[in-house]
């Protein structure tokens, strides 16, 4: 900073004591007052859960629990409910809560469900699923077969035959079995299994229990029975061009690929880029239950819960008191891969049905995850003995500036007005073994909501022979000396139950289409239009960006009052490119949102959730979002339709994804539609050096004139009401 | 912050001096030293050009300048140059420097085009262009236009048919006049005219001079000729569904809409996000010529200049000191109307032909327009008379947080790495008249470039029948009561002149196929491949999600070490609707780049720079970058490519858009694609908390435990280096 610049010196904020509730650091919370609806399980009502269901078996049956969860009310209750909550209207209808349980009986295959209902203490129902159905699987149980595998004598004694240097260590990765169906004498693949490909640490450096152990991937994958911890078999990996399979042959030495700071010379350079909100954030965290939290920001407000499968759930979504959805949630995702070759043919993981984005959310760290003012909700889910699981800091809200928002300069007066755009961010983070997806719901000030997924983490890596790593593979990139990445897709569904304006939604889609030639009409051919088409019958339904083809939410009955057009928030999806595995595959049969951008279904209570099917491992098709849809059901009368927005990436892998990925981001996006009568954004207050206290670099405050060689880089500049920054 | 925080206290930043070079306050900076052939024209050149012009007529002709600039060298004279400098190898060769200027006969149509050789002081051409070619508008130009329609009688009487309130103030907007080849024995559309839009201020706030006039759009649009300044005729517009024209009736009062903030109660609660750096910017700012700037950063490093057509340009892009593009620049928009009725038939604006983007770039304000630390550069242009015009701060520099780049969380250690990353970002505002365009290039580091367009400002309104309000109208929406916004879409043409790896580049572009089923290859019908497609011959290409084509730009000389795959950069590009006008309309003939997502062209030097033709302005067509491609030039030989990326938005208007919109976001991504031999960002440190200073909202550190009605809000939390903020 130049020495003029320093008369203004930053006040130092009010020292306010912030409101805190009194925190119980030893215990979980337990309350024995009715929850809202919508609330998440509290610790409480698990440990009540998995008694009940414990209740309907004799006493020496051992349960093994994958699954404790809210199952939430039926609309017809909860609408009701919601609207007199925020009219502030009492007494509130009374609505039981129930919980969705589902278990094993420990040591078999047997899965049953069941729903309990915690108001009555009544077990409702359970029942024995199958065949072809399968829990999830959990960290408990990954952990078994990880440790199982590795003292496994039939499986040392393959790896033996590999020859590996001294000391090496070894890696399992176990992964969901998938499915193909085939039936042998000797097996059939409804049985829940896992399929370990193995790894090991870089043999120069094994006691570094962070190397990266994808950049040696050994040829040997064995299939364990995780219910009764048996091996069923040991496969061997094809490492050439075709399918054909080797013996295998000594182990040649490689280099390492790691991600670890300390196995690299940091570059130099990058200075400290804080976010500092000296009168603290702008939003506003408060309990609606044990366990749910609401979320005021800037005319937003909603409900916050969260859950094993999906992770972070939005409700009864509402901009400036205008209701705009009922629901959100990321449903689903599939990973199918494209190397045909045994046993990667059944690669294809369905990490949110299969495992589970909330059982995997990671526990968020201050300063690394976010930048700013950071509040961070934590959440309570279920272990395999069905008590409760702390899961701190899985969701961390913040605001992040998003540049100009709106700007307009009157040139004839030279004024210019600019307003930035703020967003407000919910993240979770989540490790699927070796890879991390980054989920997002972000808000503006501009009545916009955006579902962002960033992929990051490390590719799941297969052995490869050392000297194809100069051809060409037909089914991945050769990333590294003997890895070989193959190429996939990623599939994510996002579940949207609409009420825009109100329950009663219609979906329509836009196009935009020529006007023909006509002497009086379009004598120079250049006009163009606007068609309307409602879907009045669920389905699935394609991009069309030649089309300029835009999917809408629309109320019918609210109407905007400047030009007579229903309400409306359009869906900006990013276009995907389908499935590539071919419709008779079980790739195809089982991943019911790959096959479509956008699915609309008639709304259905409970058992619509997720768009793979509510059991996704192993799982054979029929049980998802096409299936419903295929329903034909007629939209029109009810007006209470789901959207499904499903987009993807095709990870065609690239040498600079390894041995971690740069995120690869996608973004679908809700946009108001003659929804708001005038840019809803017009009261955010300009940007101003004021509030900014941005600091210029230039020498002089202004123009910069013919200077030569002058070097930014040290301290300095001008800002408003910057001290010694 | 609560109390037991307050022991960090954070160091004040060292005072150093910053480096200035001498600053000339009065004058502009005049060199009489050789400049570097890429650096802009200085001051003294563009009088020394517009001198040399003058001096090819005798001195009584008045020349009226629209263009002076430099005209770059030829590639084969600049590239060994470039290399050499870059060596540090001298001495350099010697270039002539040379500059480009346009001009008309002051009072006349008459259009001539010059190129001057500065170096040897000699005119080397000078012709008279025509017919069917036009200079662009100019802001002199446009001042006295609007000048010449307020006082025009015939205009003011026509105007007092419609008995406006007392006190109207009218405010005028030329617009290009468009094309449409029409030819009456009165008028021939060979004559370079204005047509006018007239509005008026808010009949009830007249004197403020920012009330938002496209509020009150009139019925009323005269064509003004700018050489004579004469009024050509008198347009009335058509104000209902069709093309019909009703005589002119008195005004009926209407409300007003402003963007001004004074018209509005602002909302409150959005506090202060501000960006600190408090070690500085991590990029440097050099001079290679007088008006020329090399920026580096985070190993980019390249060359910027600014001209009056393109705004700021790049050259010479490198990262890590590996060559990527050779010239970047934006080319050209177009953005044609859907309004087929006369006159708004020729409605398509070519922003940057037809005035240009160096022209109406925005003086950045510091604190408005960013946040952090701010680097403004600015540049000198040429005036009506050929002297220079000083255009302060037209682009700004400045470093922006972009979320997590990359994150692996070991499961097995519950070791986090995470990696946020970083942007540069040179930012160019725009204001064509009624309307804003944000252009900036951004720079991460993990080698990805991107191209970033945001669209704001205010629509170009027209008038609509009050009573139609409740009817949707075939061309537009009704925006406001009174207010029609026409559908219109937005063209732009990035041109990217490629040196991936070094000269000698090729186009490529990949698809991902299914694998067709086959009991050895393929049984279960999941397998799939990447075919790739060398572009070897000029042409237009298809973006085609459905195969995931990607365009890629390859060097097939420079192979990946670890795989042997040509390095390459991918070129993720937003699909279009292409023009919806048909093919034998003057809005196709003329955008050129408006009906393929990509086009290649053979390089040729100096006219080959702007994808609609050197000259934009009531043009015909056949100059533009789809005549190039359509030579067929044979690209296999020469591997001499460049690169023309077009992307566009079909604004179907909704009422959020009035009276200013918020921005609508594009953004045009190059990747590496193997172009290193892994993640190129494995070396940027981990994001940690003594970096980035966040703070913590939550009353304990970590775990949020049933707390019940915390508020967050006020300001407090932890952080780790964070004093009363």
């Amino acid at each position: 900073m130049t020495a003029n610049n320093n008369d203004t010196v930053a006040a130092p904020a009010p020292q306010e004591p912030v409101t805190q509730a009194t925190l119980k650091t030893t215990s979980l919370p337990t309350s024995s007052s009715p929850q809202h609806p919508l609330g998440p399980l509290s610790p409480s009502e698990i440990i009540a859960s998995s008694d009940l269901a414990r209740s309907a078996w004799p006493e020496n049956v051992q349960l093994y629990f994958k699954v404790v969860t809210l199952r939430e009310p039926a609309k017809k209750e909860l609408v009701p409910y919601l609207t007199k909550e925020r009219a502030g209207e009492s007494p509130l209808p009374s609505i039981d809560r129930r919980a969705f349980v589902v278990y094993t009986l420990k040591g078999t295959h047997s899965l049953h469900e069941a729903v309990v209902n915690l108001t009555t203490g009544k077990v409702e129902s359970n029942v024995r699923l199958g065949p072809f159905v399968h829990p999830n699987a959990d960290g408990d149980e990954i952990v078994a077969v990880e440790k199982f595998a590795l003292s496994c004598p039939e499986i040392l004694n393959e790896v033996e035959k590999l020859k590996l240097p001294e000391g090496t260590e070894l890696v399992i990765d176990p992964w969901i079995y998938g499915a193909d169906g085939l039936k042998t004498d000797k097996f059939y693949d409804d049985v829940r299994l896992y399929q370990c490909y193995i790894y090991m640490r870089d043999p120069a450096n094994s006691s570094e229990a962070d190397s990266c152990h994808y950049a040696f991937p050994l040829p040997i994958s064995p299939v364990i029975d995780p219910s009764t911890m048996t091996l069923v078999r040991i496969d061997v990996l094809p490492t050439g061009l075709d399918e054909k399979v080797d013996g295998l042959k000594p182990y040649v030495a490689r280099p390492a690929n790691e991600y670890i700071p300390e196995a690299h010379t940091m570059r130099s350079g990058l200075k400290p880029l804080r976010v500092t909100q000296p009168e603290g954030a702008s939003f506003t965290v408060e309990s609606f239950s044990d366990m749910g939290r609401t979320i005021k920001w800037q005319k937003w407000d909603f409900k916050v819960g969260f859950n094993q499968r999906e992770g972070c759930v939005l409700y009864d979504v509402h901009y400036d008191n205008k209701p705009l959805f009922y629901r959100l949630s990321l449903s689903d995702m599939s990973i199918p891969y494209a190397d045909p070759r045994n046993p990667f043919h059944r690669k294809s993981a369905f990490d949110l049905g299969d495992v589970g984005a909330g059982l995997m959310a990671n526990n968020l760290e201050l300063g690394c995850d976010c930048l700013g003012s950071i509040y961070y909700l934590s959440a309570v889910l279920s272990g395999a003995d069905g008590k409760p699981v702390e899961m701190p800091n899985v969701v961390c809200i913040h605001e992040q500036d998003s540049g100009i928002l709106w700007k307009h300069t009157n040139y004839r007066t030279n004024r210019a007005v600019v307003v930035r755009n703020r967003e407000l961010v919910l993240q979770t983070i989540i490790t699927v073994a070796n890879y991390e997806y980054i989920l997002a719901y972000v808000f503006n000030l501009a009545g916009d909501f955006t579902y962002e997924v960033r992929a990051t983490g490390i590719l799941s890596t297969q052995p490869v022979d050392l000297d194809l790593t100069t051809t060409p593979h037909p089914y991945g990139t050769v990333v590294h000396p003997g890895v070989l990445a193959a190429y996939h897709q990623h599939f994510f569904s996002l579940r949207v139950d609409p009420m825009i304006g109100g329950q009663g939604n219609t979906i329509v889609y836009d196009e935009a289409h020529p006007i023909p030639r006509d002497d009086k009409l379009n004598p120079h051919g250049v006009g163009y239009t606007v068609s309307k088409t409602e879907i009045s019958t669920s389905g699935g339904f394609d991009l069309d960006p030649s089309k300029n083809r835009v999917f809408k939410i629309t109320n019918p009955s609210v109407r905007n009052k400047v030009n007579n057009l229903p309400v409306a928030y359009k869906v900006m999806v990013p276009p995907m490119q389908y499935l590539l595995a071919d419709k008779d595959s079980f790739h195809y049969k089982r991943a019911e949102f790959a096959d479509r951008s956008i699915y609309v279904t008639q709304y259905r209570d409970y058992d619509e959730l997720f768009a793979g099917g509510k059991y996704t491992n192993q799982s054979r098709g029929g049980t998802g979002v096409r299936s419903w849809a295929d329903r034909k059901d007629d939209l029109s009368e009810s007006k209470d339709p789901v959207l499904w927005v499903n987009f993807a990436l095709n990870h065609i892998v690239r040498t600079e994804d390894f041995p971690v990925m740069p995120a690869e981001m996608l973004r679908v996006m809700f946009r108001p539609a003659n929804f708001f009568e005038k840019n809803p954004a017009l009261d955010v207050p300009s940007s101003k050096q004021e509030f900014n206290c941005s600091v210029g670099l230039n020498g002089d405050k202004g123009f910069e004139k013919g200077f030569q060689g002058l070097r930014v880089g040290g301290p300095g500049g001008s800002g408003c009401c910057v001290t010694g920054q």
